[in-house]
């Protein structure tokens, strides 16, 4: 099959065999493939990545020699299913999956050696892991279910109460799950920060109620956030330096929910969030439940995330599309489709 | 009145006008009152306490160059209302007060040049918020209120539920005071860890229910931190990097309170909390009525605070225990009694 790899860095078009279900597997086409922002970062620090996640006893099973498939947004299509199957979701239905497969030991779609992800043509899914797609779901938008989990799973973490404020801070993909999710819970209100003027955009369209440029006007100042009621901070950015940043200026008692991956060494000044009795809940993932709900909200228009989508691309465009991300003005979400 | 003064760093006894109450406060001569590790810190690193304090908008008014009274954990003997007071409490009397004058601006009592604090033979409390020790209580270990009430409120705002286990790492004051209210509260198992063996058996004497020396074993393996419970790790050290390693070897959701103050730019490699979604709560302080609690409870015996009184000494000893301070298999909390 045609398949794009990741070996240390470097994005290539090749042909790899097609993969193989084992027990409880189940053959698919990759239909839509979400590029994510954790792509990004293992492309570009793939020797950061590894080792970070391996002193942390993550579940990403990369190395930095072997060629990797990467890819672990997807909606797709049942070819063929293995041995030991019940085969409940019929042939050429369309599904979604977390990306992961229930081999001993687990196995990370998308972040192994050993499996594909999404920028192929093949994958192999484990059959009690798929959800089909409901009927008259627009494909393309159904593999935004993984990346919305992300957004969906943040605001349950934050165990938000009625009135309170939401500042978003960084309104890429995930900061933008985040605000569909924050929108679908009936949260007021929901301020948004970002320095691209095509993503405060994108933010107001998918829900938020206030939208700050940090590099004319500090959105802490708003006066939703001055107010003493609950502050939740999204940070959804990712980069060295930003939870300080929100110590310095965070209201007293704001609660701070990083979703934002930093794969850097981080710093800040303890002191500063002592004095306000600040919070920090990191966030991983989501629950197989999560996941579900946000295939369902998707499918029901709940969570209206088609303008989240800016671009397609077939997998000989994959290295360019991820060039093309690390313009903010152009770009949310590009999926990769490798059929068409 | 006679007082030790600090001044960049310095410490000395002097001799200082008596303080004069304002409207609504009180005159007291200060019985007996600890040595706090943030004492020592405001001493050690004067700028950077100042800065950081100033940055954060925090209650510390210090200068870099004003002399000031430390001293903030007092029991006090009135001697003489000033004006528009209710004298509530007779002449005499012993009281414990939060260390604080109701001014405008608040006036944090031994963090101001303004007014001294309890390394002094006399000062002034605002009579709305002294609370009179109950009778027969032992005036030192009623000045162990405050340090008492910095345990009990991060105990608090742990939110424990009953079967959680609680690591407290770091055995000084802060530690054994988050020790005593964990044992109040009913809370097992208590793990502490110390690399001093004084304090190791310190925190045993309190309540610790296994205590460990890092440097032999890591009391991260103990069998109560790794089933799937809730685990509350209470930070009570505060120096760089420490949060960094509790990330590294917390289980995961593990809840951290970070009691201790760090007053330096702190690390941490995010990746590693995101992976387990672990918390961090910063605390500080406590509420007027978790105060009052703390002097309920060390009147009652429900705090068995005695252990942790190591040593007393006069005005003219203030400097050389700010010293042994440093070595913590001789001290845990030193009381200045200025009176004898």
């Amino acid at each position: 099959m045609r398949a794009v790899t990741m070996t240390r860095g470097e994005l290539e078009v090749c042909e790899l065999a097609d993969p193989v279900p084992e027990k409880g597997e189940v053959l698919v086409k990759s239909i839509a493939c979400g590029i994510c922002g954790s792509d990004l970062h293992a492309t570009k620090h793939t020797e950061d990545f590894v080792q970070t996640s391996r002193e942390a006893g993550g579940a990403f099973k990369l190395t930095t020699f072997d060629p990797v498939v990467l890819g672990h947004e997807f909606s797709a299509e049942i070819v063929e299913y293995g041995p030991s199957t019940e085969k409940s979701v019929p042939v050429g239905s369309l599904v979604c999956s977390v990306p992961m497969l229930t081999r001993r030991p687990l196995e990370a779609i998308g972040y192994s050696a050993k499996v594909p992800g999404g920028f192929a043509e093949y994958m192999v899914l484990s059959e009690a892991l798929i959800t089909p797609v409901p009927l008259g779901t627009n494909a393309e938008l159904a593999a935004l279910t993984e990346p919305m989990a992300v957004g969906y799973h943040a605001v349950n973490k934050a165990n938000l109460n009625k009135g309170d404020a939401a500042l978003v801070i960084g309104c890429g993909p995930v900061g933008l799950a985040v605000i569909i999710a924050l929108k679908q819970k009936g949260i007021h209100s929901i301020i948004a920060a970002d320095y691209s003027a095509g993503r405060r955009k994108l933010a107001e369209t998918l829900g938020a109620d206030y939208i700050f440029d940090p590099a004319v006007e500090s959105p802490y100042l708003h006066k939703e956030l001055t107010r003493p009621k609950g502050v939740v901070i999204f940070e959804c950015v990712g980069v060295p330096g930003l939870i300080d940043d929100i110590f310095l200026k965070a209201p007293q008692n704001a609660r701070i929910v990083v979703v934002g991956v930093c794969l850097q060494m981080d710093y800040c000044r303890p002191l500063i969030a002592i004095n306000k009795e600040l919070s920090v809940q990191y966030v991983l993932g989501y629950s197989i439940e999560e996941f579900v709900d946000c295939l369902k909200y998707i499918s029901s228009g709940e969570f209206n995330v088609a303008p989240l989508v800016t671009g397609t691309t077939g997998l000989s465009g994959v290295a360019q599309a991820f060039d093309d991300l690390a313009d903010p003005e152009s770009h949310a979400k590009i999926l990769v489709t490798p059929w068409r």
